[in-house]
């Protein structure tokens, strides 16, 4: 956010100058009515409509030392899809709520625009930003509100998963984490205050764990697939595997019994790291999981623990809490 | 938000804890899917839903000296139910995004969620909190996203308004504006900062602008019925009624002349004061007003001006825009 010739803080500016430079770049409507009355009106076909909030906010949630704008912009939409997709909806539109510092450069906003049209390009075609708002914060703040729709199934819900069905998960685990780690290890000073990231000093492995915590990118589609395919139960993995499972054993009754060697070389990346946003569901047995799903485990009925990994209780650290865990650090 | 005995902090609990302190508040979910699963779902009967979110957050928007935790959320609740209205369309669901500091007490977060409550009860019958998000910030903001139905009508937009059609408004304008000034006028210290309000010291009017300010009462079971009377036009008058007027005016092409004579005492106030949440909206020829609305003004033909008081240019000061207007303090 360097000072440009011809890049003006939103505080220089009136709200009506900000919102044209952000819809120039959110592209065509697909709404009933979108931006530019007092609500949208988005189409629910089926008489349903899926709908979900996530916020990300300066300090806890990024460091703008290490997310650009875009970057963002991308997760704030990809987080909010992802829950979507973990009802077995595909995602209609999205609502912005935008809260900024008064010294916020105008192509920071448009950037986060750009983000935002991105994802939703690239996770859920069709889907866009069609409404929204901007208010002064001394913390910027990104609310993303997700609708979907249902298509006329059921919608898929924590609570469905039955003993006997195989336990799957669709997206990759753990990569988000390494990439948080690395950017606390490798792009912070010696005050432990983040520095830009100098990418050419990654490998591609690195990269990739470095975009899977700037810029995920959720198995969206997959989401209506698993519905499709008749998933008992479905939720979106943001806090850590075993945290995540433990709370749709939970709201099934049941146990999930997860086996380490279906989660790839790091297991306990996979086990506790949070932000992958990959689907975990849990399928009837007999069914065929659907292209993308790897399976991971499979359902007990209700035992002592919530969660067992190789038929033991996990007894790592089973994942993030915003209000225990957060440090109070921005940058 | 003084210290108590049992009564923790946000930072002291888990975010589990905090949202079934939350929940237990709400009352019994209204839709389909309600709060616990990735996203809520809601009934959309007629394949259409209103969308619109709205953000306060702390130091533009309210200031803790002066707005309880109940006011804040009836107020946030408000304005968007508010906005929903302005559709024609009825509340069906808020979904409540709440950012908080760490030492925000329990004690706060319950009675947000009691006046989110209340304002739901009371304004919009049916509607209820069905989803949210909590996380941790530096700055306390209130994002709520508001849903509603159309039933079957068609939505009544900002651009319908046409020559000949009578301007009308339902809910009292000014009020709020003047409520704020009394904040600021009688409840500062000698350094500006915000000190708790000793409503004993006032007047009972003073108290019904303090409360049009705190805990706004926008007309929303008008809105329907303004839609239902055949309106071509709608909006949520919350910057002022001229600038709102003008943006109204401005999206319908054409001029739209108000009568000072019908604004009540305060003609200043009911100008350009912000914050009513009164619904601005226009009626074909021969079409009755329906009950709570009152005639202020008659469309034109787009003339040199957007809006016309007594048939002059206004040359007050139009409203509030949050950009340029904030002066950075909180408290």
């Amino acid at each position: 956010m360097g000072v440009e010739h011809g890049d003006p803080t939103v505080g220089e500016l009136s709200e009506g100058r900000i919102l044209r430079s952000i819809l120039e770049r959110l592209g065509e409507s697909q709404a009933i009515v979108g931006p530019g009355d007092d609500a949208a009106v988005i189409a629910a076909a089926d008489g349903r409509v899926v709908a979900t909030v996530d916020t990300l906010v300066h300090g806890p949630d990024f460091r703008l030392a290490w997310s650009s704008a875009f970057d963002l912009g991308y997760k704030a939409a990809a987080v909010n899809l992802a829950d979507v997709a973990a009802m077995g909806a595909t995602p209609t539109a999205l609502l912005v709520a935008l809260a900024m510092p008064d010294a916020t450069r105008l192509s920071f906003v448009t950037g986060l625009a750009d983000g935002l049209r991105a994802a939703c390009r690239e996770l859920a075609p069709g889907c866009r930003v069609e409404g929204g708002d901007l208010t002064v914060s001394d913390t910027l703040t990104v609310a993303v509100t997700a609708l979907g729709a249902l298509a006329g199934r059921e919608p898929v819900l924590r609570s469905g998963a039955r003993p006997g069905d195989a336990v799957a998960v669709a997206g990759r685990l753990g990569r988000s984490a390494r990439g948080l780690r690395l950017l606390f290890e490798r792009f912070t000073d010696a005050g432990g205050h983040p520095v830009p990231v100098d990418e050419t000093t990654l490998s591609p492995g690195e990269r990739d764990d470095l975009a899977a915590q700037l810029r995920p990118g959720p198995p969206v589609a997959l989401g209506p697939a698993a519905a499709e395919a008749g998933a008992s139960a479905m939720m979106d993995v943001s806090d850590g595997l075993v945290l995540d499972a433990s709370r749709l054993a939970e709201a099934s009754d049941v146990t999930i019994a997860l086996e380490s060697a279906t989660l790839g070389s790091d297991v306990e990346d996979a086990l506790a790291g949070g932000e992958d946003h990959a689907l975990l569901a849990t399928f009837p047995v007999g069914r065929a999981l659907p292209h993308g799903f790897t399976r991971i485990g499979s359902v007990h009925a209700r035992g002592a623990d919530r969660v067992l990994v190789d038929g033991r209780p996990y007894v790592g650290r089973g994942g993030w809490d915003p209000y225990l865990d957060w440090d109070s650090r921005t940058g």
